[in-house]
């Protein structure tokens, strides 16, 4: 008699893209001729970068070729990439992370939940509120939590909160923790973890024993320069980083990768957890094996893509994209602010945050934006409890549906 | 105190290939000038096919400009490959298989894995023995096993033992299996399952409540026509099957796909099992929310590529890959054959398993191959304890090194 992973049946079955779906389509079917703009899901508009087309396109060729044909490559990733990724993301900002501590992957969401695997069932786990969906429903399958209350959270997980007061980077937790995730830039608050903040979790960690799991996808979109420079973009950047945490790293929203897949994830060789026993285990060594056995990894075409992001013209091109997206962003910032409305995120995430109007919760302002504006968001109580009363608003779409968005939303909300 | 998954440690240290890697280069070193003939790892040689090349660059193209830009795809695939699978995968052989029962993925050796995630961890799970590793070790990693004894087989698995009398297709079990793991055409033996015996497999699922995971990953290479009739490209074929059966699919050895990365798994929506409380869960379901969780899904460009497998002139040019590699199996098997040695598979299969001179144990026959004949094979023994006193040969590689790499053996074993 086989049997089920029943933690699966703990999982809140109405997620959050799916009702946002529905209701988009029911709008569209009773108002066949309303031109509606998406700025819900966060996804890349703009095409890939001509660098990385063109490396794509040799790497095919050489595939199509008997003397330069590839088959299987070595599961972490081929080490031109890997060596790319250090030079560029983590030599170039004094951050000591060695090739081989590299493991190239499709995809930041896939490596979120796929970590789990090598940690035990045993930790307590810590995430922000509001959080990515992936951090918890992973756990949840995992059986690493109770079933959700009425409220929606999960027993077993601690729920560290972030609001207006604290700027939505959340105050370190007074129990302890054994796995944290922090993403910063945050998704999908668009608000940043400051260089003194992430020093503060690192010694925490060392202190409780605890690993972070650092995701930093957006990273790229962390302005240099001025106040920007207290804000990494890597939690290498941090002293004693390297014992206590990973980091997540992906191609998708720099370089346009989403429907590319592409990623990497960071697993010092320092780092380390407990077995039952308590002797001391490398996690590399885990995750090597995990990775090496349950992949395959990602083709040779792909992995060149992402060689070509680092690559002089590739450089070039995807600090326009990300500019491009932060322009939006910047657009979305100031028009809200205009109507004094408040606002979070979009200085250095391609999110802008949104509070809504004073007693309108995220799905009432939700409908209000769809019916009155045709424009989509995304709800921020879809991302947990402290995201009622927000909404958040993606960067990611053409100037011309930034510019009419912005404006519908205007007229709306000067009525 | 963060803890990790004390089940890698219940790996044994000595993987297969890691040992065939130091034997092969302590060989070379000594031996600079040998020119070493790799039939050891199952990976293809031959170019991708052309018409699989041309829509790659097509679909790269698309990314490249904004009006054909595509993001994030539907996790589980787009509709357009999942159609093409449906329509020349399985309607076309008569099995009732939707589109929205074919998921696809990177590889299989990822589904093999993943499939875990939505089973429990009180299942009985049974393997074949000669096995295909990644089944063995990834149960190992969920905790399904305990550790393994002294021959390296793991409490807590049933192992079905292969042997030469039933040409290496294991009985059914006496006692109750929950989860079976079948592959045919096999890897490593290079076998087939027969429709009656899969059959049986079926009736003995639907007895006891059990599910089968069919992994057809080298189906292309049966040979219809006379005898090969009778052995099914999918489990489909047989009646009952969608109650009791998934099944792992993938482009590698079809399409020379091990650097691209494709695959398929197919679980049918009357597929169910138990939770702990007794209630039947649709699988489907729970595989559907693991997809979309925990993975965006594979490129827009290696999808195009898949999807033009599926052309008249892709069918062409990958039926030819595929009897060029049989062409390859047969020689192996004929040489071999000649020379009185005992050999399975190589028919419906790209392996040749081949018994050892008496004797001469799994790696004294590799080291003898490796040291006199300057041929790379892979030692039975490393695929489970039946499998010692056999090796297995590769016929990916160049019809050159396959005439060379056999004439290396009949000088030497003639002596």
């Amino acid at each position: 008699m086989a049997f089920i992973n029943d933690n699966f049946l703990k999982l809140k079955a109405g997620y959050l893209f799916p009702e946002i779906g529905r209701r988009v389509k029911a709008f569209q079917q009773t108002n066949p001729n309303a031109k509606v703009i998406r700025m819900g899901i966060g996804d890349v508009t703009e095409p890939l970068p001509p660098a990385i087309v063109q490396a794509m396109h040799r790497a095919l060729d050489e595939m199509g070729a008997r003397e330069t044909f590839r088959g299987y490559g070595p599961e972490q990733g081929y080490d031109f990439l890997r060596e790319a990724i250090v030079k560029n993301d983590f030599a170039a900002r004094g951050c000591d992370v060695a090739a081989d501590e590299v493991f190239v992957s499709d995809g930041s969401k896939s490596d979120c939940g796929n970590i789990l695997d090598i940690l035990g069932d045993n930790n307590t786990i810590a995430v922000t509120d509001p959080v990515y969906p992936v951090y918890v429903d992973t756990n949840v399958m995992f059986g690493h939590t109770g079933t959700p209350d009425e409220r929606g959270e999960y027993s077993g997980l601690i729920y560290l909160r972030g609001n207006a007061e604290n700027n939505f980077t959340p105050d370190l937790p007074r129990q302890r923790a054994d796995i944290i995730y922090l993403c910063s830039p945050n998704n999908p608050t668009g608000t940043v973890i400051t260089k003194k903040r992430l020093s503060e979790w690192v010694e925490y960690a060392k202190k409780n024993d605890s690993i972070i799991l650092f995701d930093a996808a957006y990273e790229a979109y962390i302005q240099d320069g001025g106040p920007g420079d207290s804000i990494p973009h890597s939690i290498y950047e941090i002293d004693g980083a390297r014992d206590v945490a990973m980091e997540f790293r992906s191609f998708s929203k720099t370089a346009g990768f989403t429907g590319v897949r592409a990623a990497f994830t960071v697993v010092p060789k320092s780092l380390t957890a407990k077995a039952k026993d308590g002797s001391r285990v490398d996690l590399h060594r885990l995750w090597f094996r995990r990775h090496t056995t349950r992949n395959n990894g990602i083709s040779y075409i792909q992995q060149r893509g992402c060689e070509a992001v680092y690559s002089d013209e590739g450089k070039r091109q995807v600090r326009d994209l990300v500019k491009f997206y932060l322009t939006n962003a910047q657009i979305i910032r100031e028009r809200l602010q205009k109507l004094d409305m408040q606002v979070f995120g979009g200085t250095h995430a391609p999110y802008v945050w949104v509070k809504t109007p004073t007693g309108t919760s995220s799905w009432q302002f939700f409908d209000r934006l769809l019916n009155d504006c045709h424009v989509v968001c995304t709800p921020g109580s879809g991302f947990g409890i402290s995201g009622e009363g927000y909404i958040r608003l993606s960067a990611f779409n053409s100037r011309e549906n930034v510019e009419e968005a912005t404006r519908r939303i205007e007229r709306t909300l000067k009525l």
